[in-house]
This record gives structure tokens, sequence and C-alpha cells, in this order.
């Protein structure tokens, strides 16, 4: 086109050639639009007939320029940029200087005349002038998005300090161990190197007196639980069998020991225990029997003239199963089991079975088959335990909640079989602390792994200009940053429980139990969530083992499972807050109950009051107490309406475990709502109590965005109840995302205050920029 | 308590005796309430002082009665039940009736006086006596839960024709080839055993001709894509591993000959694809570019004097990576990169370059590397390829749509680079109908497992009543149904998406693209959420290898990142969608369009007259005329508002990429509403044009339980937009819950219509009931 002739004798028809090459070079003009500029172009009278045509048919997509015409077309362009002031020029300004640069500095007035005509068309054309000319030169480009970057707004260390709290010397302990070349992570594809590795790893902790640290200093323990605690949740920055390990052995065999037995039992095994020379199992999950353990069918069935036990499995459903520690290490179990006195069924008892002899050899009576490869933990050794009629002696009842007496009868401060049952379990709670302690530690890894890479993988940016971080796009970040508040939100709401589970007394410990089995079931499907959400984020490099991603995702999977199914434990949270209900209600009868009930609905609470429905400020939706008021009303209007629709259900004639049954999504609802606001309530009293500027700033925004993302995640609730409008709960988006793209210069320091060491992450792509 | 001297002395005591059991062994009763019943039986007049102490006294906590007395207690209470009406007795009754059993059938009058003042006492304790006797007789109690079972309404072979289509043939002879114990899955820790056999597998379905399938048959294909998509449909009911390695060596690698090369090549290598003769590599991504695939550096420069190109890799960044089959196995790679001649950049294009000699050694030049161990698909030997000057000669480039002419200078009948890319990706688009659809498979597979498990497993009942299954719970069901009406939704939308492919046209290819974008995301994620589902649904069983749901899930885990990161893909099916918006508005002008734009949101649609915001009737909520309106509705406004958006920002000088990524998660809200409401149509037209009776019905329910679902996961759009009030997403969640609940009767015949061999599953959990 350039050196045609139409073009030499008409040099004005270069002021057609920036439009020209948007044309062609367009993916997205549509033959609508080809014939709208046609159209144009034939009225424009200043042309000469030939001129028309020669135009014309330059738009003709049967015979387009070539290839390298268009390159012509845009060096021809790029000679009149002019690049200080691009962005306030047209199509037609350019058009017009590439006229003067062709005709020798002065331009045919037609042209000029014309230029606003010209102008029409580009706009007629959807074409943004701004964004046609960053089409000639992409270098001039600059978006908000290519200067977003990491800055340094609070004191990584400071930060890391709070976290801490006062544990920093064992943490650093902990990490210190981890991060010896002989816990170097194992890369093989044999089962069983693998399982043996992640024993002798356990054998060094026991060693430095790692696993015995919540028992009696008189049997080689510190009595300090709270450092047990941190240890576990330090050891998960690791790999996580090594966690689950330990955790069988020094928590659920060793603590059932500690809690369930007594004296003789603290001294004869505590101490093996502790430094792992007596390696055990926790034997209460039978094949038949997970959730509801009550119902499990192992026997054992007293024998006074011998003063023993024998315990049996009297079916395949009764096997134990998924038993770690079972299939290759462990010498002992604590068995849970149906204690049967002279045909009398005393409902569950623990006993300590032994199960291997020193040869490791499994013993008479007992059979134990491999549980296989699983999904994830494949460095512990889970196995099925099966009892053919094993007798163990009179002393291997763990007895501190019941006992059979000398002269063989049933002995127990606690009357009900179902009462002592559950009094059993609650001694074993601090699984369920542990868990998602340890599940939080994956998290944080996760994060760190996704979010340093984030902030240094590029992809994409403005059409030939340079590439943006992927963090910068607000997609990834309204991905990303709510998870991070999360972390930070649970990680002081297990400190929380932690606390209130070591100051516990009789009065407390049914709220601790449901305060454990709700933040347990929130922060382990947290867990699931954020890798799930990591592994994405980090695309096809989040699928190499080697960045750990998969390891963390797959191991984790089944927090939400055991220590209690995560649906089987909101149920239970939600069963005790409708007790705590009950209580509160115990000084009106039944009917006035619900008649209160009732009234609930009706009542107008403060917050309701229609300007606070309507209101959009940021200030508003940023306050803290806006964000406490809307989870309290909703963590007690939902709790007063499930009361009331299983009330409405049983009165209506429905049997109880159907009214259960047909209210059970909302009863989960009921758990979520409570732990919530347990969450944040413990968030803000942290962002209060921290002194720190720059850290309490940054905490202040994390609690907002956790606040807030919780709030826009139920707002379908809060809009059905009329407690928001739809421009209060749209503004609460917007607020949402503008503190995601806030955050996001945060976020590389915000894991980086985890204080994770970089060989424990050993994540090629999460190197520290 | 039963044989003491004061109960002797007067029998009437007995009365209490019911009231003492539960307090005792109600695991919940509180202090308070313990206070109040002392305090009303202080109140019994009737009873004398003595008698009072003695009642008083036991109810002492720290005197409680010992766990044989309440056994004894137990037995005494059923000696007087009556089991045939019991659920309308009161307490009081069984109280009285043994005071009878133990006064020689005469009650004295002041018992049955104080009947109603005891029933009292019940009633303030909140106990609910229907309840209470349950707990004396738990075998008598039916629930509703107990009864649900599954039930056969509808024929399983009509059905399973129905989702088969014109395929059953071909499905029928994979399914049986699979199911030859050749195939029988590989239980290995050994990462080269694992590739070695999934090659092997590949090469017997290759020597089947299941391989060549879409090829023409001059190469000994049969020139038939809708059974190449059937095919890699029906393996991925095997291991994913074989059908990604069977997809990338007859789908990318032969596909992208097929498609990009011209005759010269088919004839050279497309038999030998076909047979597996020529193990080949589809090499577009590199490490620094994946998503922006236009951004990649391996550079192909024309030696003119040569006629040969040469492929290099410039720098680390821009190394192949991920690329199946190239660890191991292939000898050649369509290798995607910039063709350079004479120092000019023409973009991006094919070449097929040599990696191994006949003795699978790596050629001069060519450096590969394994990627070792990946989260999921193991089988598959993905690897990094680096080039250093690898010379090939001119008939390698793939010169379908660009080629070099003899004079050495670049031709093709397509002006733009970026157009001409992105006609060549245009025609790869198979793979995001493969994709899904092989993601689907192991969705039905996962699902089989999962139903047919949730069937039978028991867990928990009515207290001492039998156990129910876990399908019967109302929280498994709304976790698993809605993702079988899902499974069933897709399968449709991916026949419909087939068949738009298979006929596709040069005027609706950009369409078809954004279909299959869109479709690829929501059918991979729905993968990736339904596994996870199966998971957690199957508990501890989940979680062994032996029964698969792990595999299914780290197999399918990246299918939401390869072929196009979903969260991309959504937003290029936005920008489709607006692009069609701008052609439905190209003959207003900017200013009339914004106008138009800006009248939309006054608009009052038909659908939007407040009686029918406020609807709440079952038969209009299962209304699929309502249903699809609301689809609809959403998918425009949405729609709309988005182009709002955009222009606003753009209007008030924000750079365009900066626009984008203010509204990018609108816009993929966007790309979701167009999705749901194609998913939601093609349904209803299936529904429609079904005519065995019982298949109508069932296939009915299942969309409607689709629309109903995805309405519910928008209900906050809908408030927030007013096109719903409250009191109607609160009847739309209680009829999706009962749909779930009328379905879960169906559910297992459901599954079982997907008609998977049970050697493929090969899940024990998953034996048919």
């Amino acid at each position: 086109m350039i050196n045609s002739k139409p073009l030499k004798e008409n040099p004005n028809l270069f002021v057609f050639l920036p439009i020209y090459y948007l044309v062609w070079s367009d993916t997205l003009l549509t033959n609508e639009e080809v014939d709208l500029l046609k159209d144009l172009l034939s009225k424009q009278s200043w042309l000469k007939e030939n001129e028309k045509t020669f135009l014309l048919d330059h738009l003709d997509p049967s015979n387009p320029p070539s290839t390298d015409d268009l390159k012509l077309w845009l060096e021809e362009i790029r000679k009149v940029l002019n690049k200080d002031q691009a962005t306030s020029e047209t199509l037609a300004d350019i058009g017009i200087r590439l006229v003067n640069l062709h005709q020798d500095n002065h331009t045919a007035n037609n042209v000029i005349q014309v230029r606003d005509n010209i102008h029409a068309i580009e706009e007629r054309l959807g074409l943004i002038s701004k964004e046609s000319l960053y089409q000639f030169m992409p270098e001039s480009r600059k978006t908000i998005m290519q200067q977003r970057k990491t800055q340094q707004n609070f004191n990584i260390d400071t930060l890391a300090k709070i976290l801490d709290g006062e544990h920093t010397d064992i943490i650093n302990q902990v990490k210190s161990v981890l991060s010896d070349p002989s816990f170097k992570y194992i890369e093989t594809d044999s089962l069983s190197e693998y399982r043996e590795k992640v024993l002798q790893w356990c054998q060094q902790l026991a060693k430095q007196g790692f696993g015995a640290m919540g028992y009696p200093t008189a049997y080689g323990g510190k009595d300090d639980m709270a450092r047990y605690f941190t240890v576990m949740e330090t050891l998960s920055y690791h790999d996580l069998s090594l966690v689950i390990k330990f955790g069988v052995q020094f928590g659920l065999f060793g603590m059932s020991i500690y809690f369930l037995g007594t004296e003789k039992h603290h001294k004869k095994y505590l101490h093996d225990v502790g430094t792992l020379q007596l390696p055990g199992c926790f034997a209460m999950t039978e094949t038949g029997h997970g959730s509801n353990v009550k119902g499990i069918e192992t026997t054992a069935t007293y024998n006074h003239s011998k003063r023993s036990f024998i315990i049996h499995t009297p079916n395949s459903q009764a096997q134990k199963e998924y038993i770690g520690n079972a299939a290759l290490h462990g010498k002992m179990a604590t068995v849970f089991a149906k204690l049967v006195i002279d045909g009398k069924d005393y409902g569950v008892n623990a006993f300590l079975v032994p199960l291997r002899d020193a040869n490791e050899k499994t013993l008479p009576g007992v059979t134990i088959e491999d549980c296989g490869r699983k999904m994830g933990l494949n460095g512990v050794d889970n196995g099925k335990i099966i009892f053919n009629e094993v007798e163990i002696p009179h002393e291997n009842m763990l007895d501190r909640f019941a006992s059979v007496t000398e002269d063989g009868k049933f002995h127990s401060p606690i009357t009900s079989d179902n009462r002592r049952f559950f009094t059993m379990l609650g001694t074993l709670v601090g699984g369920r602390i542990g868990i998602p302690r340890s599940g939080l530690s994956a998290t944080k890894s996760g994060l760190t792994i996704a979010i340093r890479y984030g902030d240094q993988r590029k992809q994409f940016g403005p059409e030939g200009g340079a590439e943006v971080p992927i963090l910068n796009y607000r997609s990834h970040q309204r991905r990303l940053m709510p998870l991070l508040a999360n972390a930070y939100a649970l990680h002081f709401a297990l400190q929380y429980l932690t606390n209130r589970f070591l100051t516990r007394t009789d009065d407390d410990i049914q709220e601790i139990e449901a305060l454990a089995a709700g933040l347990k079931s929130f922060a382990t499907w947290n867990t699931t969530q954020s890798l799930q959400e990591c592994r994405e984020a980090c695309g096809g490099k989040g699928y190499l083992s080697e960045n750990r991603i998969d390891r963390l995702k797959n191991d984790t999977e089944i927090y939400t499972t055991f220590e209690g199914d995560n649906t089987v434990l909101m149920q239970l949270v939600a069963k005790s807050r409708l007790s705590e209900f009950k209580q509160e209600f115990s000084n009106m009868d039944l009917f006035g109950m619900l008649n209160y009930l009732a009234g609930q609905a009706k009542t107008s609470f403060s917050e309701m009051n229609p300007l606070i429905v309507r209101k959009t400020d940021e200030e508003h939706l940023l306050d803290p107490e806006f964000h406490l008021n809307a989870f309290k009303y909703r963590e007690r209007h939902i709790l007063t309406s499930a009361a009331k629709r299983l009330k409405r259900h049983i009165d209506s004639g429905m049997d109880s475990f159907d009214a259960f049954n047909v209210t059970q999504h909302h009863l989960i609802a009921v758990g979520f709502a409570y732990i919530e606001r347990i969450i944040l309530e413990q968030f803000q009293l942290q962002v209060e109590k921290t002194e720190d500027e720059g850290c309490k700033r940054i905490l202040k925004k994390l609690c907002q965005l956790f606040a807030l993302s919780q709030i826009d995640r139920n707002k379908g609730w809060y809009l059905e109840n009329d407690y928001m409008t739809g421009a209060k709960t749209k503004a609460i988006r917007k607020t949402l995302n503008q503190l995601c793209w806030d955050i996001r210069q945060d976020a590389v320091p915000l894991v980086n205050a985890f204080k994770i060491p970089d060989v424990l992450l050993s994540a090629p792509i999460a190197v520290k920029g």
C-alpha cells in the first residue's frame, strides 16, 4: 500500500494509515465493522473516485495486505509518533502527521478539515484512541498494575514475635533440629523406606525430649502441654507424616495412658512411651464405627477366675481400622472395647493390649493387616487389627474412670455409661487442638509458596507491554488474600483455644469441647480450601512434587475426617449451642420459651435500624463494631431459628431424630456462625492489644478483610434476613476487593513473618525475592 | 434405690423412677435443672418429710446411684412398658404402672391425683415424653430416616442408552478392551514401572485402532472425531495417566500435525503417529509462558542458504516445560517457536523437531530433563526440553497457516501475527473438549463410589435404635445430590459442545471456542469439587488408595490448569461475550450504546414483575421457564453491568488493562452466567426430547435440582438485584432440600446408569448393593 501509486500521487491518503493498521492487526474487528468503515469512506467527498476504490479495495478480506506490509505500515507510523504526549492524540492527528511526512511539511487543507470526520470514524468503530496508540508504542505504556510492588510497611520480626508469643525458644529449637541435614526430606518411590525414615525422625525427636514434653516430670517429661502443642505446630512445617506419627505415639497413645490410666500405668509405661522405647497405637475406630464410636463392637470380657479380660473382635466390621503405627512399629495399643461383666454390657472402656513381642513379631491372637497406600501420610504405617480372644491382665484396664473391683464388680464414679464414655473422650480433646494447629502450619507453608511465587511470576501484560506479576491481578488477590487473613485469624483463635484448654475447669470443659470441635472443623476445612487455591494459583508448578503443595494437600486432606468428621463435629457444636440456649431459658417453662422464640423474630435488634441496614460509607464498612455486630446478629438469629424449627417439627409429631435430620443443614450453619464470631472476637482483641503501630495497622487490615470476606460469603443470608440492603452488600464487595488490593503489597512480608525456614519449605518456586 | 426401705414402705414413690432414670442417664441435664427438680419435689405435699429427704438425697451429684443400680431401674421400668402405644404415654403414666406393680394392683389415689403434677415436672425439665420413652425401648423406634431406601423408578438400561447416544458400540468396545486382565491397574511404588506400563497400554490401544480414530482413512484412521472423543471419555474410567498419555500422542501431537500441517506432513507422519511407531510431544508451554503462550521465546530462525530452521532456547525461562511424553518416550515434537526471518519476528509458528534417534538416545543439541514426580498422572513422563541450535529442514515447518516461500519470504493468508496464532490455536480447541469429558468420566467414577458407599454405610441412628445409611442424612444428600445433577447436566452440555465442534463453520468457530473455554472451566472445576466431596463423603475409606478416589482426584487436579488455566479461560469467555455485545450494537454509535446501557438498568424485564419476584409456590419454583428466565436475566444483567463498568473506568481515563483488572471478578461471573445458561438450556432440551416416561421423570428432577442449586449458589446476586425476595430464596432452599431427599432414592440407579464396569471402578467400597 505504502509504495502504491495512489498514495504517491496523493499523500493525503496517508491520513487513513493508522486506522487501516488497526483494522488489519485487530483480531476482533467484525465484518459489520468493516462494512461500516466502507460506508464512511464512500461518504468522504474530498476523495476522488479512484482513491475511494483504492481504499475500499484495501479493506477486502479476500485481498489482505501481506504480513510484511503490515510491519512496514507500523514502521511508517512509528516515524511520526510523539512519544511524550502519546495518550492525548487521536488517530487522525497521527494520520495528519503522516501526510506531512510525505508532503514536504504542509498538509492539504481538506485533510485538516476532515480531521473530526476521521475521528468520528474511530469512535463509530468503538476504537479507543489511547488504547489504539499503545499498539503503536507499547513500551510507553504504564499501568497501575505494573507499578504495584511488595513494600515493607511493618517490622517482620516484631510481627513474628507476636505470632510466636512466649514460645519463641521452643519454636526455634524445633526449627533448628528440623533444619539438620538428617531431616532432609526423603525422595523415594518406596513405601517401606519412607516409613522407616519417619520412624527414625521420631526417634531423634524423642531423644531430644520433644515427645515427652507434655508428661509429668516424674516420667521424663516437662509437664508442659502448651509447649507440646507448639512442638506439634512447628513440626508441621516439615513432613506431615512425621507429625502424625509423632502425634499418634506421644499424643494419642501416650495421652490415653496419661489421662485414662492411673498412677500404676503412668509409672510402668509413660517413660518408655516418651522415649519411643514402647511404640504404641490408639485403637478406637473400627471398620463399622468411625464417627459413631459409641457403637464399636470389640469386646473386653471380664474373667473373674483369672482376673483378666478377653479382647475380641466379634466380626469383620469390628476390626480396628486406620490405626497409625499398627502396620509395622506398634508394640502395644490402647484398645477401646465394650466391657462385659457377667454378660452385662458396661459400655466402652479402654485397655492396654500388647501387639508385638521384642522381636516385633505379632503376638498370638493378634492379626495385623497393612492399610497399604493412602492418598497421603504414607510415612505412617496404618493398619487393621483383629483380636482373637486375646487375654490381658486386670491391671491393663485404664481405670481412671471405671474399674472392676476386687470382687469382680463394675465400679465408676460416673453412673451413666454414656456420660462416662463422653467424659473419657473429653480428656482426649487435645487431639482436636493439635490437628487444626498442624493444618494451619501446612496452610502457612502453602500460602508462603503461592504468595512468593505470585509476587515473582509474571504473565500477560498490556498489549505489547511488560508482563505483570500475577499477584497484581485482582482475581488472584481475591483467591489468596482472604486466605491469608484466615490464616492469621485462625492463628489467634487456635491460641485462644489452647489457652482455654490449658486452664480448663470442670465447669467449662463442655464449652471447650464444643469450641475445639468447631475450630477443628473450621480450620481443617480452611486448610483444604487454602491448599486447593494455592495449587491452582501456582498452576503447573503447583502440580510438581518438587514444590511440595501436593504433599501438603494430600497429607492434610484427611484432617477434615480424623479426630472427628467435620460435618459431624459441626452438628455437635450446634447441639451444644442449643443446650446452652436451653440453660439460658431454664427459668422459663416450655410455653414461655416457645412464646419468647416466636416473639424473637419480630424483635428489632438495635443494629437492625434502617439507617445502619443501608449504611455504605467506607468508615462504617471497616468499623470493627459493625463487623462484630453483624456476626453476633447472625449467630443469635440462626440459633434461634434453628431451635424454633426443631420445636415446630417435634411439636407436629415428628420423631426427634427426623427433626434433627430435616434441620441438619441449618444446624451446621449454627456451628459455623458461632465459630466465626469467636474467631473474629479473638482477632479483634489481638488487634487492640498489639502495641507496635506497624503491626497493629496491618493486623487491623487483615481482621477487616477476614470480617468482610465472611460477611460477603454469607451475604445471601444477610440479604434474606433484611440485615443489609443490596446496595450495602455491593459496597462491601467493593471494599473487600480494595482491601485485597491494599494488602497485596504486604503479602510477602506477611508470609515471611511466619518464619518458615526455606530448607523446610523446600519449594524452588518459593525462593525469597 | 429400688430395694431401699422407703420404697418398700411406700411403693407410691415408684412414680418418680422414670424421671430419676432419665436424670441420671441423661448426659445433658444441668445443675440448674437438678435444682429445679429438687424444688418441685419439695413442693409435693403428699410426700412425707422422710420420703422427700430420701428422694432429694438421690439427686445429690456427689452421691450418684451405681451403674448397676441404673441398669436395674431400667429393667424395672421395662417390666411395665406398653410397647404398642409407647409414644402416647407420659412418664407419669409409666410411673403409675410401676406403683401398681409394687402395690398389688391398686394405686393410691394421691398418686393418681398428682399425675398432672408429675407431668408438669417433665415439661418444666424440657423432656419430651415420646423421646424419653424411646430411651426405655429404643428398638420400637421407627424414623422416616430408617425407612428411606433405594428404589427402582426407571429403567437403567434405557437411561444408559440416552447417555451413550449413538456411540454404544464404541463405548462397549473400549470397555471390553479395558476389562481385559492385561489392563489390570498397576500397584507399584516405582515411577518407571508405572510409566512403562502406561506406554504398553497405549500401544495396545493403538494396535486396535483407537488412537488413529480421528485421522483420515488414507492414513489408517476412521475419519471419525466424534468417536475419538468418545474413546477418550470411556478410557477415562480407567487410569487417567493412560488417558493423558493417549491424548498427548494421538490428540495433541497427532492433531497438531493434522490441523497445522499440510498433506506432505500427513503422508509422512500420521500413520506412524496413529500406530504409536512415532511417539511424539506437543511442546508449546515454556517455563516463563504458560497462559500467555503468545509470549513464548523459543526461536526458529530461518537460514535461507540451507533452507533450514534453527530451533533454539534463548534462556532458561524459554525451556519447554511439563511436556508429556518427553522425559522418556517421545521421538519427535511439535515445537512452537517465534519464526525469525532476516531478523524480523513473524510470531509463533509450529515446527516438527526430532528429539531422539531409533535407539531412544536424545539427538545432538537436545537436552531433556525429567519433571519428576507430580501430584498425579505419574504414569505420564513429563519433561523439560532445551534446544541448543537444533537444525531442522524447511519441510518441517507445519505450514497450513504460514510458510516460507522458495525465495525465503514469509507467506500467510492471515496478515496479522496475532490473528494467525489464535487461528492456529483455534484448530486445537478439541483438547478443550476432550479434557472436560475425561474429567466428567472421573467425576462419574467418584460419584458412583461415594453414592454406592453412602447407600450402604450406616452410622448413627436414633438413640439405641438401628443405624441409618449415611445417604439418608440431609447434609450428605446436599453434598452429593447436586453434584449428581451437575454430572448429568454436564454430560448433555458436553455432548452439545462436541456436536457444535463437529459441525463448525468459519462463522461460528469463535463462539465455539468461547463455549469450549467456558465449559472446560466449569466442568473441570466441577470435577475438582465433586471428587473433593466424594473423598470427604467416604471418610477414611475415601483416603485409602484401594478405593481410587485419591487417584481420580490427584490425576484430574491439573485439569483446571492445563489446556488453559480456568480463571484465564473464563475471562476469555467474558471478552468474547463483550465482543458479541459490541456486534449486537454495531449499528449504534458509541453514545447511543452508552445511553442504552444506562437505560438498561431501569428497564423492567417482564420477569421482574413484583408478583413473580415474590412467588414461592412449589409449582412455580419447579417450573423450567422460571429457571431459564432467572438464568437468562442474570446472564444479561451481569454482562451489561460489566460492560458499563468497563466503559466507566475507561471513560474516566483509566488504562484499559487496569480497567479489565478492576473488573476481573465481575468478568469471571460473566463467563459463569453464560455457561450456566447454556448448560441449563441443553439439559431442558434433553428432558423435553426424552420419550421414556420413567427416564423423563428423573431427568426432569435432576434438571430442576441443577437449576435450583445454581440459583441457590447465586442467591446473593438475585437478592442484591431485587430479582427475588428473601422469602423466595428461602423457599428455594427448602425445595432444593426436598429434591435432594426425593432423588436420594434414585441415586444408586442413577450412578448405575453410568455403566462403569466394576473392574474399572475397582473400589471395594463401591460394590453393588
